[in-house]
């Protein structure tokens, strides 16, 4: 990707004063907050885990409500059947269905697609929730709940922005698409067919892709322009029929767990530098313009190392600490499969044991050639072990990493929105994990994606306790007034 | 340890003819083998499980059996109390009585010690049993039920062999001592306590213990006069507070698992060379003497790769294959806590894990001096690492090896009996495993210990379709009547 901070910043520089009509919707979606809130405490409360079987009727029943939604805004919209999901015990559900949306088919007017999501992960109040999961608790500015910030409080944002135009007889100043689905948590299981499928007509007329799914990096609101990808690896090395009495053998087998052991070291040294030759080789050169963006961020690595609970990091500033977060590669061992894991002692040669490692990538670097590199590397490195146990590396999912060009016209209406409602610049971000629908969308649909997220730094999403601010999610849904006001004017 | 093996072979030249008694005795013991296999179908069907609290009642009933039959065979029997066991969910339950007996105190005849044990290893049928394991169940030639081999079916062996003496009016050669539990499988709670608390009155007249708790190495009998000792550590690395999202966090946080798989990996080599300096400096030498003994020994290295499932050994020849399951210590990696160890994909930076590894101790080793040289390394290892982590070294349990005088009397005993029963001479061998009683005791009481396994090689025990063949039990019965004339003639 080419940088043109000048170009960009000269875009920046038209930026609109704000109209009144604007500002009548941004007061309407104060006066209505409270409005608002009760419809997320309706929404938390239905349990749309997507990951738990026994509750596919809550996740079904909860796209089909945003489904009438649209409706009631006056959009058209498809239920789009993605047909069933087998679960590992051999049963067979059906999976929730996406809505596609259509709201506005004016030719003078652009056109923007939204895409949220409404299931959300599992959740028990004895997990360790100081309240339960599924009733919206208000406590000192914080609506706790789950999916408040991942995505079901977003995803009402957009839907609460365009009733207020609605409300105040204003006309929509752009054409609205939607996708909206309900497996985003588990995999999105048939989303990427459905969207190659539609991409000749859903998205024939679609000139923008926002999505709202992910959060600030700190206090300050942010437009995240890419996302690392993501190449799961399992390495498996077999050394036995069966476990072994490590009494009984300890002492003659090429034991499975030393080979494995041994392997899983040549990854990465102490100080997280990836060994495997040639990773490095397809890491886009960053610039010195690059470099200046990073600088500009707002980012306590201090900060950082207090919420992780370590007295020093990899890298020691601001900039190589967010570079290595979200635009060099990394590399992470998350685990063996098939040793002893529990509690106590156990005297076990394990048989067959599995590691379990993955690499984020960067652009451009490609799931397969990374897949051809890590296999050559760790064949040669167990050939060098001289090993008579069977040893096979697998790629069990790949994925590129995202990039957007943030020079697109949508990303100055981002910014000027963000000016318009919190007065500050929005930051200019990555996300170190992986998003899959960015690349997707911008890579079926060859259209502009932006992040555009409202969630909070700390919004313990997938944790305990999650929540949104109750000033990001209404300063979040005029953000989206007002987004869709600049960009109809761009 | 020295080696005589001289004089040993000398002492063995003195082997006595078959005493006609004995041969009435060993013929009765032919005649009666269908009451002894309903014996030990009365027992095995008696679920005493040590491990499961459920039976407690079960494991109560065994021993409580044990003790009427040595009453019944004319002996005096002390139900040891041991108190109260507190299960990890606080609750409460009995341990086990230990049965402490005695038959016969003539000054003039040597007194011999029993050791066994009457609790088992859990077992299921849906484990993989092809037969109830508590329905002792005949096939073949072989006896399969959960503690056919360990121990039931040796206990009941001796007492089968002083019954024939009874039976047959003749007066037992020697005086007998009994301990028999029924914790074994569980760690043998209180009783090494109870050992020293008796060492003055229980042992101070016992010349001989016998241990018939282990197996054959080959289709040969067996005297078994050492075992390998344990050191198991716990190895654990933090890193944060809590797991982080490897997308988030990865490539900024000095990871635990990084460092613990470094950890790991500077243990032992791809040749099964424990690289901890001065591990070695405390193992006896090898003698040439010693390597002569392993020599003689019937092992097929092929055999015994096929069993594992592999086609090379850490080392090729028949004696050094032996002298690294028994004479040498070996280090095992036994898997980790903390870490990702289900199946599929988890993109977890694990906070806190920890390594389980153990090593095997053989004379002279020392589990303090070893616990000090393993943490003394792994410190240094870590501190080269540079890693802002915490890392703690933890021995978990140790214990030394046991090694026998071979040249005592009793060995010479278990000789001509073994080559009176089976024509063949024994097999001098140790075990690569750990027997903490045969230490126990004779640490505790200084008299010679020697296992006299009656079990075979392959009977599979702590796993599925446990057995003894009816040949190694019936003719193991007639080893031990045999070793008691014998050994009341040295």
């Amino acid at each position: 990707m080419e940088l043109m901070l000048a170009v960009f910043s000269l875009l920046f520089l038209f930026a609109t004063q704000a109209s009144p009509p604007l500002d009548q919707v941004l007061k309407y979606i104060d006066d209505h907050q409270d409005d608002y809130v009760q419809h997320l405490k309706e929404w938390v409360a239905i349990q749309s885990e997507s990951g738990s079987p026994a509750k596919r009727d809550d996740v079904i029943q909860m796209i089909q409500i945003v489904g009438e939604r649209i409706k009631s805004l006056g959009g058209s919209v498809e239920l789009a059947d993605l047909g069933n999901e087998e679960l590992p015990n051999g049963r067979i559900i059906p999976l929730p269905p996406v809505v596609l949306g259509e709201l506005g088919k004016d030719p003078n007017k652009i056109t923007v697609c939204i895409y949220g999501h409404v299931d959300v992960q599992p959740a028990r109040i004895e997990d360790g929730w100081a309240t339960d999961p599924y009733v919206l608790t208000e406590k000192d500015g914080n609506l706790y709940g789950r999916g408040a910030s991942d995505d079901k409080g977003p995803v009402l944002a957009w839907l609460h922005a365009i009733e207020a135009f609605q409300a105040l007889k204003q006309e929509l100043p752009v054409n609205l698409k939607f996708i909206f689905e309900a497996m985003e948590e588990s995999g999105s299981k048939g989303l990427n067919e459905l969207l190659s499928e539609k991409n000749e007509t859903f998205f024939s007329s679609v000139d923008y892709i926002v999505i709202s799914d992910s959060g600030w990096l700190s206090e300050k609101p942010v437009l995240t322009y890419g996302t690392r990808g993501l190449c799961y690896f399992f390495v498996e090395v077999k050394c036995a029929k069966q476990d072994l009495h490590s009494g009984l053998y300890g002492g003659t087998v090429h034991e499975a767990m030393t080979d494995l052991i041994g392997l899983l070291d040549s990854l990465v040294n102490s100080s997280g530098h990836i060994l495997i030759p040639g990773i490095n080789v397809d890491v886009a050169p960053l610039t010195e313009e690059e470099r200046l963006l990073y600088k500009a961020i707002e980012f306590n690595p201090e900060d950082f190392k207090n919420t992780i609970g370590t007295t020093e990091l990899l890298h020691e500033s601001k900039e190589d600490v967010l570079l290595h977060r979200w635009r060099f590669p990394s590399l992470s061992i998350h685990g063996i499969e098939g040793a002893f894991s529990g509690p106590g002692a156990k005297t076990v040669i394990p048989a067959k044991v599995t590691g379990k490692f993955s690499i984020r990538l960067v652009p451009d670097m490609d799931p397969e050639k990374l897949n051809n590199q890590v296999t050559t590397y760790l064949n040669r490195v167990f050939a060098e072990r001289r090993s008579p146990n069977k040893m096979q590396v697998t790629l069990k999912s790949g994925s590129r990493a995202w990039i957007a060009r943030f020079t697109d016209k949508q990303y100055v209406a981002g910014r000027r929105a963000t000016n318009k409602v919190f007065g500050v610049d929005a930051e200019m971000i990555r996300e170190g994990g992986t998003i899959p629908i960015a690349r997707t969308l911008q890579h079926t649909t060859q259209k502009s994606v932006m992040l555009l997220p409202i969630g909070g730094a700390g919004d313990a999403i997938h944790s305990q306790n999650e929540k949104i601010s109750r000033g990001n999610y209404i300063n979040g849904t005029k953000l989206f007034a007002a987004y869709i006001a600049e960009i109809s004017q761009l």
